[in-house]
C-alpha cells in the first residue's frame, strides 16, 4: 500500500524549521511495511493545502497530514477537512474529555481557545491523542477505489508537535493502518563504510552490485566522512523470514576492509552498542568538536553505563590544568599537534579513570589557519591502557562538516582499537 | 514569484535522511524575496519524478530539482530531464574541465563512471560548481505563460550533496533567477519568548496580533521549552526600506516579561552574540545535557573568543575530580541536587577562570528516576563572580526532549544573568 505524507506550516516553507516529522513518519511507515510514495510540504494557505490533499487522495492509499490543528490563529487544517469531507464542526467528547484532563494535571484552567480543541468534523473518527490537546482524526472514504483494486482510502490528520505526531504513529495510526491495508514486509539493512569515497565504492563492488535479486535495492548515503550503504529487501506478506538472508559475501569480498560495522545507522550508534556490550568505560577530551562527541553518545539512553565524562579542552589552560597536557608541550608544538593530541587522550583516559578515551584538537576555521597549520588541520587520538593511536586529518574550511568529520573519524578510529583490543 | 521545490531520494522517503536541503533552500529563497509554494520528495522512481516535474512547471514560475545527478546506478534524474526538455545527452566541455580539476587537486585518475558526469542536456546552460564534479543544470522555457503573466519558466537541477548545493544556491542559481524575475523583498524578525506555553501566549497577545497590517503574518513556533515568534513582511520590490519597522510596542506592553531577545533563530546564537559583545567568557558544567550546551556555541564561529572549555561531568567522580564538587555534598545530598548544581557551577567556573558558568545535572531518563526525584528532574544554575541562581525543572521521560529543553532554559537563566549584571 502507499502512502503520501503532507506537512502543513509556513516555518517550513520559510526555511526556520526542519521538517524532521516527514523523516520519523516515513521511517516509521518503512519498518511498518508500508511504501511512502511522496511527501509535500505546503504552507498554511487553504488553497494549496486543498490541492496537496486532493492530489494524495487520487494517487495515494493512505494520506497523512500533520500541522494546522494548535489553538493558535494561522491553523486552518480542521475547517479545511471539514468542507472537504462535507461534513460539520461538532464538539468530540472523547477530545473534550481528553483537553480536561490535561489542563487538570497541568493545573491550567481551560480557555475557550482551548475547549475549540475538541471540536472536530462529524464524519471522523478521533483517535485519542494522550500527550496533548490537539486530537488525531481519521477519515475513511469507502466508496473510493484505488488502481491496485483496494477498496479503502484514508486520510489521517495528526498534530505537528513532533513528539506527539511520533506517539500516536506509534500507538494508534499505524495499528490502524496495519488492520485496514494489507502490507509487505520491509526489510532495511544498513553497512556503515569508511576511508572510501563513495563513487570509487561504487567501481569498487559493482558485480556484487549488478548480481543483486530484483527485490533488493541498494543506495549510498554518504554522510560527514563515511557511506552508509542501505540496502532493502521487499518480501510479501506470508513470506517465511527465516529463511531470508541478505547476499553479503560478495561485498565483504570486494571491500572488506572498508568496512566498519552493520546495523547501526550512525557510528555513534556502533560505539554506544559495542562499549555497552563489551562492559568497558570511556571518556573524552575534544577541542574541535566542542563536545559534539560527548553529546551524541550521551544522547543515547544508558550512556551513563560507559561514559565516565569529558573534558571539553577549548583554551590552553584547560587543556593543562584539567587534562595534564604540559606546558612545555603546548609551547613546543602548539595546540593543534600530534604530542598534545596524544597528552589529551592519555591525560583524560587516566584522570576520569576509562578504559577507552578519545581526543581531539584542530583549527576548525572559517578563521585561525597558518600556513604551516591551514584551517581544516585535526589531529585525533584513541587510546587504551597500552595503545594511543594518532591520526592528522586534513579538512577544508567549513566548520561543521570539519566537526562532524572529526566527530565520525573518532569513532571509527575507537572502533577499530576495540575490535584490536577484543 | 513563486518556487516550487523538488527533492529526490529514496534515502529521504524512508526517513534514513532528515530534508535538511528543502529547509536551508527554502530560507535562502526566502531572504531572497521569493515565495517557496510547495516543497515534494519523491523517490528515484521514474515517473514519480516526471508528475512531480510535470505538476511544478504548471505551478511555479521556478523549479528546483535536487539530487539524483551522482556517479551512482540509482541517479536518474539527467536523463529524465533530458527526456521531459526534448534533449539529448552532449559532453558538456566546461563540465568536464570542471571534473578533470577536482581530480587533478584530489590526486584522483578520472574513471569513465565519473567523466560520465560532465554529460548534460543539450538545451541546458551549465552553471559552473566549484566544489563537486556533478553538474548544475539550468532549463528554461520561454514561450509557456504563467498565470501571472510572466513569461518565463525555469527549472534548475542541482546536485544533493547538501554543501554543494548550498553553494551553488548562493553563488549560481539565486543571483541568476533575481535576474530572471521580479522579486518582493521579504523581512523577517523573531522575537524569543520563554516561559509561557503557545496558547497562552497566544491570548495574552491576541489584541496586538488583530492589530498587524494584512502585509505583516505572525506565526507561533514552539521549540524546546520555548516560543519562537516569527513576523513576516512582504513589501513591493521598490519601497523605501528605511521607512520600514514592525510595530512591536503593543507586544512589548504585553508580554515583554517573556521576550528574552530578538533577531536570532536559537537562544544559542542569542548567547553567542551577546557574550561576543560584552568580551566576557563562559566555561559550563554539564552533567545530563553530556556537552549539548557546549556543542551548540562551539559550533559558531568565533566561539573561542568567549568559550574557555567545560566539563561533561558524567559520573559522580569527574564531579568530584574534575570541578572539585565536595564527597561529602554528593553523599548527603545526591547528584541531582541544588546543592550539588550550585558547586559544579561555582567550581566550573572558578577552576576554568571564566566570567560567567553554567550548570546542568539531572536524570535525563528514560530510566534512573525515583520517587522523590522522578525521570525529568533536573537542577540548572549560571553564576558570575557575585551571583549564583539554581532553578529546578520538572521535565518528562522523554530524554532528548530534557536535554533539549534544559538546554535552552540553561541558556535563558544566563543571558538574564548577563542583563542584570549589564
Amino acid at each position: 500500500m502507499t502512502v503520501t505524507i503532507i506537512n502543513i506550516g509556513d516555518e517550513l516553507l520559510i526555511g526556520q524549521v526542519v521538517n524532521t516529522n516527514a523523516s520519523t513518519m516515513s521511517r516509521l511507515l518503512t519498518e511498518a511495511g508500508m511504501e511512502v510514495t511522496r511527501t509535500v510540504v505546503v504552507g498554511d494557505v487553504y488553497k494549496d493545502i486543498w490541492v496537496a490533499v486532493d492530489e494524495a487522495m487520487s494517487e495515494s492509499d493512505a494520506v497523512l497530514v500533520t500541522g494546522g490543528l494548535g489553538p493558535t490563529k494561522d491553523d486552518i487544517t480542521k475547517k479545511l477537512l471539514c468542507e472537504y469531507f462535507d461534513s460539520e464542526l461538532v464538539e468530540s467528547e472523547m477530545a473534550l474529555e481528553n483537553v480536561k484532563r490535561i489542563f487538570t494535571a497541568r493545573g491550567y484552567e481551560l480557555t475557550p481557545v482551548n475547549r475549540a480543541q475538541a471540536l472536530v468534523p462529524q464524519c471522523c473518527e478521533v483517535l485519542n491523542n494522550d500527550l496533548g490537546t490537539a486530537p488525531c482524526m481519521w477519515f475513511s472514504r469507502g466508496e473510493r477505489v484505488t488502481v491496485k483494486g483496494e477498496s479503502k482510502k484514508v486520510l489521517v490528520s495528526l498534530p505537528g508537535v513532533p513528539f506527539e505526531m511520533e506517539w500516536l504513529m506509534r500507538n494508534r495510526v499505524i495499528p490502524k493502518l496495519q488492520q485496514t491495508f494489507h502490507t509487505d514486509i520491509i526489510i532495511n539493512k544498513n553497512i556503515l563504510v569508511q576511508g572510501i569515497g563513495e563513487s570509487f565504492l561504487s567501481d569498487l563492488i559493482e558485480p556484487w552490485e549488478l548480481s543483486l535479486p530484483e527485490n533488493i535495492k541498494l543506495a549510498y548515503l554518504p554522510v560527514a566522512g563515511m557511506v552508509k550503504l542501505r540496502l532493502t529487501a521487499r518480501l510479501a506478506g506470508d513470506f517465511p523470514l527465516s529463511t531470508f538472508h541478505f547476499p553479503l559475501e560478495g561485498l565483504y569480498a570486494l571491500a572488506g576492509q572498508y568496512i566498519i560495522g552493520e546495523d547501526c545507522e550512525t557510528l555513534d550508534e556502533l560505539v554506544h552498542k559495542t562499549l555497552t556490550e563489551r562492559g568497558k568505560t570511556l571518556a573524552t577530551a575534544e577541542s574541535c568538536t566542542g563536545g559534539n562527541i560527548a553529546r551524541l553518545l550521551t544522547a543515547q539512553a544508558g550512556a551513563s553505563s560507559y561514559f565516565r565524562g569529558g573534558v571539553i579542552a577549548y583554551s590552553n589552560e584547560v587543556k593543562e590544568c584539567a587534562i595534564g597536557v604540559k606546558h612545555s608541550t603546548l609551547e613546543a608544538h602548539g595546540a593543534v599537534s600530534e604530542e598534545t593530541v596524544r597528552e589529551m587522550v592519555e591525560g583524560v583516559r587516566e584522570r576520569l579513570g576509562a578504559d577507552y578515551a578519545i581526543a581531539t584538537t584542530g583549527i576548525a576555521g572559517p578563521t585561525g589557519g597558518t600556513a604551516e597549520k591551514p584551517v581544516g588541520t585535526v589531529w585525533i587520538a584513541v587510546a587504551d591502557a597500552t595503545h594511543t593511536v594518532t591520526q592528522l586529518m586534513h579538512y577544508g574550511d567549513r566548520r561543521q562538516q570539519t566537526i562532524d568529520r572529526t566527530t565520525n573519524q573518532a569513532y571509527s578510529m575507537l572502533i577499530k582499537l576495540l575490535n584490536v583490543s577484543a
